[in-house]
């Protein structure tokens, strides 16, 4: 892989795959079982020059962990025109220098919420900004888990701005929304983007907020793994999840952008759908028991809370 | 369900009807075990008038089938604002009438192909048009299965207008297909729409094309499904079947045009998910022995071919 810093000022991409090595690390000694297997591939630009590439990561069949997916990646060249066409007054034939770490978990127990995070840095002409986020996706709802996710990312948040954490929480309820469900993807946690892209000067505070974030995952996620893998569950609790997984496929298929967007633009198609869960079902028009545990998560996603 | 032909010399809702129960009880005497469920529902236009309904047929857990859903519905009113906006020279209070039966089978046998059918009639202001079409998607390919379904369906198009057949079927190798995996979703069908929009004197012909199609889906799948329903298959073969159905839920969710415009104008979730199968699996990166009959399958959806 060729590193094409176009913002030396910046160490972005190695701040970005120590932290994808550091959580596959982290993910491998609570797992105790199942080791990650690194694919590493080079991509080639639309000028036919090297384009940059990344290492996907995959760990399968865990003793906690049915599959995580850990992706590093970092591409550069000539935007591709479905890029351009979206980006306010980007020019079709511009440079473009993206690198992003992405991680995306589906335990085995359906008793341990699947997570999502992904911190991405994107430069186009000389103008960069942040995006990313992370947000939990239990299957069975423990409030305590949904607020210790939250605390520790707000708490990540307010050392950096306090608007960040209300502002990037409440983007995410509005992010990971499935309309024809009328739910959330789940309890949510922080969603943000283009951060810097008017700001140039604060480019620097908000790679240092970037760079602390990784960490905030590892630890608003595996204490909550550690709390939930000796919960009991059985094949009512396996279905349930199965079906919840159908949701989460329906939203990242139907809206989610990156998704969309890395298809629709020749992204690596496996790569992408990583975060696909590897075992999911429809039922129709499936309804859990009033009253069941089933239908108190179903009522907390049709109604976002303040968890913290 | 009210009743309202904006146009009444074609009885095009009862002919759909019909075909519903028609085909949902040939589904049954072939499956012998599960029954269909009906559910029927109304629609409340966005006027706030009564805006028709449907009746959503699921046969779950059969012999032979694990879900085959036979949807019909006939619904008017308002035209909704995305409807309109992508239909040229509709206005946006336009009225407007639309009836239809959609099939998708899933076949709990990884030998026999999973089937989809669907034909629609839609009138906006007076003006009418049908659309629809049928496919087949095999996990192990049989050449003979794919050229009696072609064939069956070639005869019916050809009593009607020679052009019907060739033109169709390529449309449905162009519709039906995943630019990201590079691969049709099946070995094809046809696939059309807006028949009879531009000239209105065809309409009655048009309409007598579309009431024999029912009939061929059944002619054209039936004799595969005995074909194939007795072949052994093993754990190997279940995989793979369930790993393509991954397939099928990527091109319904990222592509399939009715599944995206029904969620988003406020169609009925569970009637149009139904298409959705009941059991899918993602496994990254995989790839099938070379030459394997995996393999040959893949191959063969990387080239469309002409089977007839």
């Amino acid at each position: 892989m060729q590193a094409a810093m176009i913002t030396p000022r910046l160490n972005v991409s190695e701040v970005f795959r120590e932290a994808q090595l550091e959580i596959c690390k982290s993910i491998e000694r609570l797992d105790g079982k199942a080791r990650f297997q690194h694919d590493r591939w080079n991509r080639t630009d639309i000028s036919g020059n090297p384009g940059g590439g990344g290492d996907s990561c995959v760990l399968s069949n865990g003793k906690i962990f049915e599959q995580a997916g850990v992706n590093f990646s970092e591409v550069f060249g000539m935007l591709p025109a479905e890029m351009a066409d979206k980006l306010v007054g980007a020019r079709r034939d511009a440079e473009f220098y993206a690198t992003g770490v992405s991680i995306v978990i589906h335990p085995d127990s359906p008793m341990i919420p699947t997570t999502h995070a992904n911190i991405r840095y994107l430069e186009v002409e000389g103008t960069g900004w942040f995006g990313g986020g992370m947000d939990l996706t239990p299957y069975y709802l423990f409030s305590e888990d949904a607020r210790h996710f939250h605390q520790v990312i707000r708490a990540t948040c307010d050392r950096h701005d306090a608007h960040y954490y209300p502002k990037f929480k409440a983007w995410c309820d509005e992010y990971f929304y499935l309309p024809h469900r009328s739910e959330t993807r789940g309890v949510g946690g922080i969603f943000f983007d283009y951060l810097g892209k008017d700001a140039p000067e604060n480019l620097e505070a908000i790679f240092a907020f970037a760079s602390d974030l990784p960490q905030a995952f590892l630890e608003a996620y595996l204490p909550i793994v550690e709390r939930t893998m000796e919960l009991p569950w059985g094949e009512k609790e396996k279905n349930f999840q199965l079906l919840r997984r159908g949701r989460y496929v329906e939203f990242n298929l139907l809206y989610d952008r990156g998704t969309q967007f890395g298809l629709k633009t020749g992204g690596r198609t496996e790569s992408i759908l990583m975060s696909l869960p590897p075992e999911v079902r429809w039922q129709y028009n499936f309804q859990p028991a009033p009253g069941s545990p089933e239908a108190e998560l179903i009522e907390a996603l049709k109604h976002p809370r303040e968890w913290v």
